[in-house]
């Protein structure tokens, strides 16, 4: 898959995803040409966005970073985010010079066949035109199901229908991400979820990802919600790339 | 976005809309032709209407008023208007020589995830015929749900899906429409809501519109109500395009 | 047919075409942004131009003047230029903005029955989309026929094949053009032709067509070699809507 | 239909499946190379597998196991398993350089009908390609109906609709297994189901389908669950091609 | 147009073509790789290349330059390279993740018209993927016209029909290419010619170029026939961004 070397540069990636004005709001969001900025001085790999964002940094982005554009979506507001949606095309993708596109499959939701069926369908079409898809799995918050259990098959399933990365959440008991990382049978990259305490914790935690056996990670907030989001990234490039430990990484943020 | 330049002259836009018999009797409507021809006599950008208007007063517009075509609607009659069907397509938009078009999304209601995926295809076929898409964005008034955030996110989201211009209310406490303003990722337009009781208080509201960072006005009823619309539309354009102040434009009411 | 109305107000129009770099070396052509705001400044109602130079003058057209693209062509440097070729499509005509399409058939050419098929299906699908064919007649210099004879019959031919409004040259024996103009069976418009030797007799050559019961023109080397294009057109305007006479019309030269 | 022979050798056929993740977790299935490796050295006649797998092994399999490659699926975690799409297509198969593909049908499901209509659809397009369609007959297990007869029509209606091979389960009363290989117009393979005491009981299950008619199996957890699956391949060859007792067949376990 | 800011950054553009072997033997092209190692190590924009040469490179390529691909060919074995053939598609590029595509017209040619007219079609197929097109336009040497007329027409041509950049020789009398650039609606850059006497040569004809308006080079020979293209390269970039004088870029070649 051509545009992958694009992202995984050495087998390891940096994506830094804006997608999120859909699920709220985020005073840092008002910006994106800063975050894009802050992003690219960084030195990350990527940036994950939507259609609004990519038209409005399209000038900053393109050279510098590879694009990740999400096209599925279900809006906060709605009241079911797991009811995600078709919201672009693979042709349009291409138009908008994609190097790959991002599509989240809820498990256990009740359309949650409907959604594997389109991503299925995705890949295909995707492949056609050299563009890899990465699909991001996360457990419908309703289900009373084992969340592990079902992340861990959420995340093989869809990279046995073709995803080129698969990003996922982590179980509550992080020891057993490791098990989830082992059954994939494509590279994982790691959601970052909610705000953490410190940026110490931050860089905690993509430790624990990358010796977990994950390729990357794909926070967001964690990251654009530092007071220097750019100094960030390059700590976290020092573990990702550089398998530097968590102190070392530190001396990034002085 | 080709066609943008005519509805975004300068930046700035004065649109009229005249969509409303869907939503109950309005007696300025029983001649359509009359209120067209006061809207170009008072220099406005562009007219916002649907199919049978449009083709009752195509002569009259064709070259003077961009033509915003509204192809989603919910009938009062219906009791939920919040349920906004699709009405017509993006070609038979080009068939009609639309310059932009116009849809509607209900924040908050069952079946907003209907209407945002309905949106989200609608801009790339759009696009397709270089054709812009106006959003605009309600909340739902049965919702329970927080009114300023709801619309705020709904803005940001429509222009995160590829809005070219977000058309919306405001929030009942309007020192919040600045902020509304800052986090959309593209202009902003004010819809003009329910009859004013004067004149003055509608030129005051248009000035404190663009002073929170509007880029126009898609007032209705505020224009098409007063004794002379096309007086009304010259005062309000003496604020959007030149900035001057309530009193100001008040002269060109005399 | 919707568009027409922005190319035939009232009936009659001033086309003035900037399409001619495909044959030959216009010094003036050097300056396409410069010659449309003359064109705008005469109040001339629309530019006959191709997809660069329409790219490069959007901004100042939109709104102001009727854009008809031109989709057909051949090279002068290619030594026939009565091999014309289809350049564009109808789809691409519409994202462009295009208020009607230029296609031109060579009469007598050897392959004549190649362009007239074209054209027929050129007007079936510029139908779908609102779309005004102009379909221009030229009768092939190579060929030893009657030319007048044979440019009559194209025009007709290219209006019962569904041309909106057919532009024309005219024959050498000048008097014969009043019959060319009422056995068509759809408005003409005159072609101008190589440079004249004055103002006036580019004046004299528009009143003549007017009396022939054309219904406008379509003249740019007489338009845009002039020392002031903008007052050139005005003129043309005083005798196409206004039905003044050439010494009148000769006054907005001054 | 040409491809058949590659999987239909003398008549008879041992095709391992590894396409369970959509199911469950299996900690077998983290390798797929070991498995497939396996697969190859027991000399089993294929390996049927989705997407990713494909991609993880093909430069193993290539030239050494035919790929019967499955292109439909529901999720285990959707908890409607029987709800399967087509998560391919015919076009995809034949570029991934299948020699058969595998699509299920869960008779006695609400959307039956659909699934059989899918099918059908797929035998044309494949033999367009020249491949062969396994289907697969597997009974909803939330339906109350005669297994054994739904089984039994299910079996002889994917026939009727074009499978080149169909797979199916076997009654829960056994002795009526040869009825149902008997009634159908195409060879039947055996699917093996859930994890067996002993590799006796798999070996002795071998003999009874082979003995009632079948032309061999399909059998996965109870081939790569075992210590050794490429012997346990080499033991149920035994039986499958060389009409081998149960005895002789062990002798390959030892 | 997207892509294009992967070319032209700030404006400027040093690409360096590699498409040479279809005209004859180079020995430096024996090492593809090597030679687009300097190239990227000399810090140019974008390779322009063939299917063979950028499959062969594409990992180093991938994320370091653009890629121009080139999709028109005629070999100089046929005896006649003015008769250029589509060698791809619009679809094929986007799939190989070309940033532009490359095609080339021979103005003057007997087969001239057939070139342009797919010129036009490809701009019209790129432009749907977001692709630009930059069109070569060379005279073809059996034509006995006036080379630079007919340079300067194809130039204007091919702008007119879309070309995002027109990449042209150069006039005999070198003084005109400042004429030709004026006519040009679209950016200049200059292609590079057979072998220069010395690497200053080469310097001065870049300065020679861009003093005459041109956005940059397409110099392919005087680039890898160089004893370090790397330095070359460094040297002319200081001229195309920094506007140095040639004995400033001279101090690049020590």
């Amino acid at each position: 898959m051509i545009r992958l070397k694009k992202i995984l540069k050495e087998g390891k990636t940096i994506i830094v995803p804006i997608d999120h004005p859909i699920e709220g709001y985020f005073r840092e969001l008002e910006e994106p040409r800063r975050i894009v900025q802050e992003i690219i001085d960084g030195g990350a790999d990527g940036v994950l966005l939507r259609r609004g964002s990519l038209a409005k940094t399209y000038d900053l982005v393109a050279g510098r970073l590879a694009i990740v554009y999400r096209i599925s979506g279900a809006t906060f507001t709605s009241g079911d985010m797991g009811d995600q949606r078709l919201t672009s095309s693979v042709e349009e993708s291409v138009r908008y010079d994609a190097d790959a596109i991002a599509y989240t499959v809820y498990v256990a939701h009740p359309k949650e066949n409907d959604m594997y069926e389109v991503f299925s369908r995705l890949v295909e079409e995707a492949e056609y035109y050299g563009l890899p898809v990465i699909g991001e799995v996360l457990v419908w918050e309703n289900a009373k199901v084992d969340a592990f259990e079902y992340l861990r098959i959420g995340v093989r399933t869809l990279g046995e229908e073709g995803a080129a990365i698969v990003k996922s959440g982590f179980p509550s008991d992080f020891s057993l991400y490791r098990d989830l990382v082992r059954y994939s049978i494509v590279p994982v990259i790691a959601a970052g979820g909610p705000k953490m305490d410190s940026p110490r914790k931050v860089l905690e935690f993509v430790k624990a990802v990358m010796d977990a056996g994950a390729v990357g990670t794909c926070i967001g907030r964690n990251v654009w919600q530092q007071e220097s989001p750019s100094k960030m990234i390059r700590a976290m490039k020092r573990i990702v790339r550089g398998g530097a430990s968590v102190d070392e990484a530190m001396s990034e943020l002085l």
